[in-house]
């Protein structure tokens, strides 16, 4: 078999075999496929994309590139929750604990923010003394105890994703859907949870710009997920604003408390019940309705909170904050936006919102850069507001008056207002079942 | 400007502005932009086109790359002609000489064989004695003096087509119109003609399948030379089956005297007035019907293989095979190739001819190989020919009996046969004048 071949067939359209796949994959790690060849197989892919077969197949053989994690010491279904990304999006502190609840067991290995989106662990280390980096041992004993723990991934998880990762970052071929989905359910795949719910994120704060590109990478993940063995189901969900209020680490993990507190912003609190139901439901824990009322009841009863504070002291965290968020370190300096006009507020570039947290200090650029976890900002109007001018748009936070001066201009950037009211996005807009099917929900704030 | 931008752009369809085009391209001559983004940008290009400007632009920055000929010590107008690339192909060797016998001056800088195409140098350097690497002074005395030189390209002809050319080759990036066109053009315009006359070939010895992929071919590089000035002229002429009946280098030169003495096959001397009067049209000799009539003239008078026999002294070689081809060395060993059944000979795959050349000795697989300038084939019977059982198909010439044997097996392959007589293809499909517009010419043999 020769690399030239494969890179043909695909650039005419073709359908790879698996064995053109491992071939392909398989060599780019052992270093015997240049670069160069991988990165033209990469844009013909791009280009003339993949059947559901060929994307199956090329996240088996990316998944089975590095250790396969072994889940079998927890009892029961363990199930997991991906997020593809998004500014303010804090679920996984607050879902994974009202699924804890519930009886679900949330064995989830996560990773940290890159560019405008944040990453869970970030958020996990902005609690005084709170660890990640569980041994494998501890991470199961910790599981079958309480029923949640969150830790970073396996340095050796799918090492060929994280090569040709790396490649499709310099080479512009990352935006492609079954490439992203391959990337995505590779890890999920090599991490061994039974179900895997994916919150696919839709919106200018997003990968996916459109509700189309959304279900299709929502289909194509469930699709893969499916032709695996696993029980795996998508909401696609809004991100053309950021998630609740806050955006920043241990702002992030204040919202998330408040929220499990039963205080927390309506956007917020809607989404986490609907993808803690769904995490039940695939846990088998019964049907939607069964399932979306057990959620509830973990949230009102504050059983959910409590798994959040279990889930902080095994980690070594200060399990206080879960009762007293205020003990979470603030950045010294904050500032208000405030509206220069009158008006609504039609929309954010949630994108650019993202950038702000950066520049304020909560996010990192590039994969080595330092965090301060009190950085961020708190969004006080969001699109569909009325403004008055003069109104406090949001709060920022920083350890420097450049930085705060950064992320103002970035925010204001961000923000587009009109004369009149405009009409919203729905909260959650569709969701894929386990067989692929979609129902369409567009369920409003 | 970054690479990935540009990578991007390319991507989406977007067309690349010069600047972009030059960024790309002398970046990556220089060693800053790395092969895997050069080859994500080509299998893109490949895929999405490029405009005939961003064509244009990308031929000059690459034609820019290096040497650039001045030939402006060359007295009147200096024409070349370019053939794509075919099996038994030795119209420079007629076409030159009778271009030249009419005033025409024919400064040509040419190509090795490689693959299943021969190359004119090869076919030079058959005739005992004679030089392909002169200076650039005795180049420009010698077409001063009779009219006619025909050289080795300078090694630094368009660098960046080189590099470029290598990075198609691994990467199944070769076969894209706007990539062959630009890679084409870059090195005539380097060259310095003031007339290019470009010979693209079509049919199953040719990289050009279709005639309608040959002519898109012939329209994008006409466009290029009339972009940058010169005077730029096509004709897409029959591959479908070898021009002439002899293919290898000696064998090739004794077809060519033989046809400038008037003795040659008819398809063959048909294409090389018509080459002819083409480059005498574009060195503003007359209309097209004084220009094939003094083609004519110049065949039929002895004029133009006098200087083929001027050609051959100045450049070292021993003149006496103008007159005396049998002079030239014959391989060894022959071979008859018999008909196994009676009918008519249907078609032929002209690429598995050129591949049975090579592997006779006449031409070579990587661009170091040797070549025995005696070995090759003389095709009896073309397609459209009735044939007996037993008649003799071709005679095969090589040094070596395991040679013969390799040679009759990919020559038997190439063969098809019918038993009704089967319609045979034009042999010359349209001329692309230098406005642009085709002319549909469809002329028989």
């Amino acid at each position: 078999m020769r690399m030239y071949d494969v890179i043909a067939k695909k650039r005419d359209g073709g359908a790879l075999s698996p064995q053109e796949i491992g071939f392909a994959v398989n060599g780019y790690v052992r270093g015997d496929v240049p670069d160069y060849q991988m990165s033209a197989l990469l844009m013909a892919i791009y280009l003339r994309g993949m059947t559901a077969q060929e994307t199956a197949c090329l996240t088996e053989v990316m998944a089975r590139s590095g250790e396969w994690v072994d889940l079998g010491a927890i009892e029961g279904v363990k199930v997991d929750k991906h997020s593809t990304g998004g500014v303010g999006d804090k679920t996984t502190l607050i879902a994974g604990p009202i699924a804890a609840a519930c009886g679900a067991r949330v064995a989830k290995m996560s990773g940290r923010g890159l560019g405008h989106t944040g990453g869970t662990l970030d958020k996990i280390e902005a609690i005084p003394g709170a660890r990640v980096d569980l041994s494998r041992e501890e991470f199961v004993r910790q599981v079958n105890e309480i029923g949640i723990a969150v830790i970073g991934q396996s340095a050796d998880l799918a090492p060929a994703d994280k090569l040709l990762y790396a490649l499709r970052d310099v080479t512009a071929t990352v935006s492609s859907i079954p490439l992203i989905a391959s990337s995505v359910m590779s890890k999920k795949l090599a991490c061994g949870a039974d179900g895997i719910l994916l919150d696919v994120k839709v919106g200018s704060g997003a990968f996916m710009k459109t509700p189309q590109d959304a279900l299709a990478l929502a289909r194509e993940m469930v699709s893969i997920g499916r032709a695996h063995g696993r029980r795996c189901a998508a909401l696609v969900t809004d991100m053309s604003q950021p998630l609740g209020r806050m955006v920043g680490n241990a702002l992030e993990v204040r919202e998330a408390v408040e929220t499990l507190q039963g205080r927390g912003p309506a956007d917020l609190t809607h989404e986490c019940v609907a993808l803690a139901a769904n995490m039940l439901r695939l846990a088998g824990r019964g049907d939607a309705a069964a399932c979306e009322a057990m959620a509830q009841k973990a949230l009102a009863d504050g059983s959910a909170l409590a798994k959040l504070r279990a889930m902080i002291a095994a980690q070594g965290g200060d399990a206080r904050v879960a009762d007293d968020p205020s003990l979470l370190r603030a950045a010294p300096k904050s500032a208000e936006v405030r509206a220069g006009r009158s008006g609504w507020l039609a929309a954010m570039d949630t994108e650019r919102i993202g950038t702000a947290a950066v520049l304020l200090g909560a996010g990192r650029e590039k994969k080595d850069d330092a965090i301060d976890p009190g950085a961020g900002l708190c969004v006080l109007k969001k699109p569909g507001d009325a403004v008055q001018k003069g109104d406090v748009l949001a709060v920022l936070y920083a350890g420097s008056e450049a930085r705060l001066r950064a992320g103002e201009e970035a925010y204001r950037a961000a923000l587009a207002f009109a004369n009149e009211p405009q009409p919203q996005r729905p909260l959650v807009y569709a969701r894929v079942d386990e067989t692929g099917a979609v129902h369409e929900t567009a369920q409003n704030e």
